[in-house]
């Protein structure tokens, strides 16, 4: 039985970090450690240019048909004045909700050989090891109304709508207080019940959850603190489960934190299939097209290459594989190597090729 | 004329903190230097055990009334099971919304003295100076409809509903211009204009008030990008102006960042009076109640007092009185004096009360 993967690499440096990864796909399905079909299609800027939406419908239809999706990055200036409905984020947005793909796993870790890169303390990020889980297909991102009215005289009234059911936030919940029966046994829930209906359902549902799951700690914390709580000491967290928004943002700065942005992958989960089991699944740097260093190969493949590991972990149950990609990554910067944006004195800087390079040196060692 | 100012303490160490505000009015007042006539109230959880609501109407009428209203923090565990509508925190939303303060200015200082007790590494927050300017009384905290409905069979839906029409957008963005021309000519505006439409009304509204702004540099930044470049490098910014929700967690972090938080104060300030130009206000520390040491006369007084320099500066025009008393603050700290929040190795630890009287002390040196 062959694995299909759908890879869209989208836009900037996604094209040329996706390109790493197909390396690396071949010499497992050469190895024979996987089987993986490949298909390929346009996301974000590309697919405007191509065929005037940020996602073709059949594109979309094959992102839903795959094992998994493999997602670079989108977006641009080129594309800062399409029309909305057509912006390049609307492919991301328009797969998360069609795949929904509801569970959004952003690990924050922060590689020891990059611990002086944070902006932090060392000791504060030595370490670290979080995981937000962000509930990505709900919540003010998609809820309507969602509107700009002319009121007359020069005046707008423009709409947002958080909206979120108990079934919402019961199945997010459980993808978090699972996983964290395979970390520390903590989570941390964050919302802002003390000002939005939308925190108090979140509380309520999360805390009857947390009864099925007596092994695990659950602590409530405003999303305001938990911002201030991440700067100030991020080693208290280990899982934190939240919603869409503040998720955006929370997992932007546990991501900053570690001083290894350019290193995170993500993994956007849906339900399992009842009768195969199977769930649907996005994978995707955090860091976006960085239009800045486009084309000129020196982006860091690594969020990328370790997008795809997740993808072996959660859709193909290739444990050991995955954690081989992991290792791998960990051992060239062990060696020394770097990208340009985490140059460090005395270590080698390498172009995207390089690096993508030998990170499959160290895994064929 | 007298100047009324009315206090509202709160609870927890909003009450020990208070107290050495009022040591100052005394000695201004004794001076010459104000002639302010004070009252106080109940607010949070104290007015919630004397009168059952988190604020009554007379109160709320007394802050309507009166010049400036200087607040202390609310909210402690023994309120947590409180009908929702009484929380402690229904005392400051009621007095955001019914004295229509839409300006919040939180300035995120590191004061030199303390640049090495941020979790942030040195360089980056030494001579920290950033103002958030957060949307007050609009948004999701206001916006309606604002409910949970059951579903049946176990279901219920929350909703919250961000809302903002043009002239509360136009009319805080002038705030943020108005404030950076005595600065440094530079606003951000954040927001997530690539998922909200109430951000894509955001974007257009302030845009179009900085044309009336040639002189100030307007940058936009997604609120989700925001928070990480706080992170990363927060001296990047100057002012920053954002809506209520951003604001929240925004102004959070920069406070955080800076190490100061025990030390940071807050204003809120509505529109000018056509007639007399008269604006309403209300004053806040930045921080909370902390339950955990109130009672011990160990908390840290001078984001309070900070506080009330800034109603010295914003509603009675004090400018010379209000950097007096900023420079009292620095000064204590440069002698060494620290309370517990900002312990150093070889500084001095004193209490609330003998750090409200060095400050006082140096005032009058
Ligand atoms: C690009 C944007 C729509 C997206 C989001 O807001 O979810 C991004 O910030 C992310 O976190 O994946
Ligand atoms: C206490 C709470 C309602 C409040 C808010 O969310 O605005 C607080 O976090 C603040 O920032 O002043």
């Amino acid at each position: 039985a062959t694995h299909s993967l759908f890879l869209l690499p989208g836009d900037g440096i996604g094209t040329e970090i996706m390109v790493e990864v197909e390396k690396l796909i071949d010499w497992t399905n050469a190895q024979g450690l996987t089987d993986f079909s490949t298909d390929r299609g346009l996301a974000g800027g590309s697919a405007y240019d191509a065929h005037g939406v940020a996602i073709t419908d059949e594109d979309t239809a094959k992102a839903l048909a795959a094992d998994a999706v493999i997602f670079g990055a989108v977006g641009g200036p080129k594309w800062d004045n399409v029309p909305y409905e057509h912006r390049p984020e609307a492919a991301l947005l328009r797969l998360r909700k069609e795949m929904a793909v509801f569970a959004n796993l952003r690990p924050a870790i922060c590689y020891p050989a990059l611990a002086e890169a944070s902006s932090l303390k060392r000791e504060l990020v030595e370490g670290l090891d979080i995981l937000i889980v962000r509930e990505l297909t709900g919540g003010v991102y998609f809820g309507e109304p969602k509107t700009i009215t002319d009121l007359g005289d020069g005046q707008k009234r423009a709409i947002d709508t958080q909206v979120y059911e108990t079934y919402e936030i019961d199945r997010i919940a459980r993808v978090a207080f699972d996983l964290a029966r395979t970390r520390s046994g903590r989570v941390h829930s964050a919302d802002k019940k003390n000002v939005m209906k939308s925190g108090v359902l979140w509380d309520e549902v999360v805390k009857g959850v947390a009864k099925d799951y007596p092994d695990i700690k659950l602590e409530h914390i405003l999303a305001d603190n938990a911002a201030m709580q991440l700067v100030r000491n991020p080693k208290q967290f280990d899982v934190m489960v939240t919603d869409n928004l503040f998720g955006d943002i929370l997992s932007d700065v546990a991501a900053m934190l570690t001083g290894s942005l350019g290193m995170l992958p993500s993994a956007s989960l849906g339900a399992p299939d009842p009768v195969t089991g199977k769930r649907k699944a996005f994978y995707e740097p955090v860091h976006g097209s960085a239009p800045d260093i486009t084309g000129k190969g020196i982006a860091n493949p690594i969020a990328m290459i370790a997008s795809f590991a997740m993808a072996l972990r959660y859709s193909f149950n290739q444990i050991e594989l995955a954690n081989r990609v992991e290792a791998a990554i960990a051992g060239v910067l062990d060696d020394g190597l770097r990208t340009g944006d985490i140059a460090q004195d005395n270590r080698k800087v390498v172009g995207t090729e390089e690096m993508g390079a030998a990170i499959l040196a160290k895994l064929k060692a």
